[in-house]
């Protein structure tokens, strides 16, 4: 995609360098900051802290953090404490080991002196797999959501949560893919952005949007359901953090609560994904690990700083006040389908399995 | 209810003085300001802007703000002018038109110059049976909690959403009122906490509650679905704005949501509001017109200034751009019961019926 009309990936690497460069998306949009990741320390915590987030984008993170660990040690120990010092990032985006699976498998078998080139390319070939999966399964999304249009009384509209856009995967995004598809295509879109808090995330959507020129609105979290009652919502399309075997979803937290809200107003609601958010090991999504985040995170963006927050409001902040998950799980019944590199499916098990024969069980 | 241990109502008439004084609940928790409204043009600024908000709340201080106007001028003209200025402050909160159309039953037949005193005394006697109806809905909410209490492994977990405790009332509150009652009674209570984007209303319950002493956890908005289907949250209770006669509920923007994840997961859902709530002439929820209110209330609220905001967030602030509806309507189907002053009943027309004969058709 483009940054003022310049094409941009979310993620550059520089393999001569033993180095990659991360856009820090906890400052966007408010300013466009650049990050050299240089070791290992650095690519976890870019993971951890969400400089980079969206389930594809911390698999291809984690890649390069193998290649860059490598790059100064590749012994076997230096290779598995590499693999397990980034597994322990993040709990639900299942794209992480995946891709750290992924990276032990071709790395292992291979003596120390070749895998640092090899842990490179094998990086770089995720990430360009990551790139041609999001395109396809934009195109598979723009043919699904043309069944939608167009409206007789305006543009198609459709709504998203969180950032599941090029921001959130290498490039076309996932969720996003379809929108950007379709709009290249001419289909006359609006976008409702659900603002996703604590974070926000919806403002990296209203970001990339706006850089495509791409008709939006920001909306509060809570207007999912009026919106879609009141008949301004054609259809919701959000990314996937991980898919359990059977379909259910485990995505942003929030994403349930908009499900719900379209099974009860006859809405489809689909979820984009690549082959790597789905894991097949995992029966059902009551498997899936939620991640719990801290509570701060619900204080810092009210601005509110420890001095200047009264007692109630820092009692919200303490630490040991759980209630900041920061995803949910969708259970199958309420996924209208879901929309791979490889087409659309049914979310459940015999829908996976006809699109994945080789990983069914 | 109590600031800092002392006794306090949301808001004190001064007949004597011409006169109330609310408090400015949008610097509400960062500071405590009491505002004089001596006019009414700032008794209705002060409903427009949500310095005093809350169906019952906004009911008595647009009955003190007729006190007020007509301290000045008491004529028929005058009076017809205050009733027709204060009610188009707010569309959805009905309690408004409710204490609009008593004071103005009250007043017009009597001779101008007994207005005023009259007045003042009409908009005292609404003030007090609010306090009395809040007070017999803790109550009764209380009894209705008790079922749920006590859990077996900690305190029982209640959620709610928005503010309506004894800020958004005179004083005890609606959906809190039940919770105060109990708490005082012994019970071993939690209260999640809705942020209630974009508002962040929220932070008025978790001040009032920190008053009071009751434990409590803010969490966004998008979390009531995951807190839910793991089990954490016993029941919701909320507030209303509007009741129609068939029982279908408009409240603040969200409630919606929470009543779906409520069914999804066999948990209660409750409604606490007094009689000034219910418009019997409303036959159901689409019929309650839901203020859309101004797309820079997101913008504000995420700190963003006109200056330092990119693009695309000075795009989700244009005032063309709709999608800040500031209500919703939850189904009848949805509630499970509706506390009111009188008791519990059914959220259905038989069930205001029978707990209100003398509204019924």
């Amino acid at each position: 995609m483009k940054i003022d009309g310049v094409p941009t990936r979310s993620l550059r690497a520089h393999p001569a360098l033993g180095v990659f460069d991360i856009i820090d998306q906890t400052r966007l949009p408010h300013g466009l900051h650049w990050l050299r990741v240089a070791n290992r320390a650095a690519a976890a915590h870019a993971i951890r802290a969400m400089q980079v987030r969206g389930a594809p984008l911390i698999g291809v993170t984690a890649a390069y953090g193998v290649a860059v660990a490598l790059a100064v040690d590749a012994s076997n120990e230096a290779l598995d404490q590499a693999l397990i010092f980034l597994g322990k990032t993040r709990p639900t985006a299942v794209n992480l080991h995946w891709a750290l699976g992924r990276m032990g498998e071709r790395l292992r078998p291979l003596p120390p002196a070749e895998r640092p080139a090899a842990a490179w390319a094998e990086a770089a070939a995720i990430e360009e797999e990551d790139v041609a999966q999001n395109r396809a399964i934009g195109e598979h999304g723009r043919a699904l959501l043309a069944r939608h249009a167009p409206r007789r009384d305006g543009p198609l509209q459709i709504m998203t949560h969180c950032n599941a856009g090029w921001l959130a995967t290498v490039d076309w995004g996932t969720a996003l893919a379809p929108i950007y598809a379709a709009f290249d295509a001419g289909v006359d879109l609006h976008i409702w952005v659900s603002e996703t808090r604590p974070r926000n995330q919806g403002l990296l959507t209203a970001w990339e949007l706006a850089q495509h020129g791409v008709a939006h609105t920001v909306v509060a979290d809570n207007a999912a359901g009026i919106l879609m009652r009141e008949g301004r919502v054609d259809a919701v399309i959000v990314g996937a953090d991980r898919i359990a075997s059977n379909g259910d979803v485990a995505n942003k937290v929030g994403t349930y609560l908009k499900a719900l809200a379209c099974a009860d107003n006859r809405i489809p609601f689909y979820v984009a994904a690549p082959r790597s958010t789905v894991d097949f090991a995992c029966a059902e999504g009551a498997a899936i690990p939620i991640e719990e985040r801290d509570g701060d995170e619900l204080r810092l963006l009210q601005g509110l700083d420890e001095r200047g927050a009264p007692a109630s409001v820092r009692q919200l902040a303490a630490r040991e006040a759980v209630g900041n998950p920061a995803f949910d799980v969708t259970p199958a019944r309420l996924v209208t389908a879901i929309i791979t590199e490889r087409g659309a499916c049914p979310a459940s098990r015999e829908g996976l399995a006809a699109l994945y024969p080789e990983h069914a069980a």
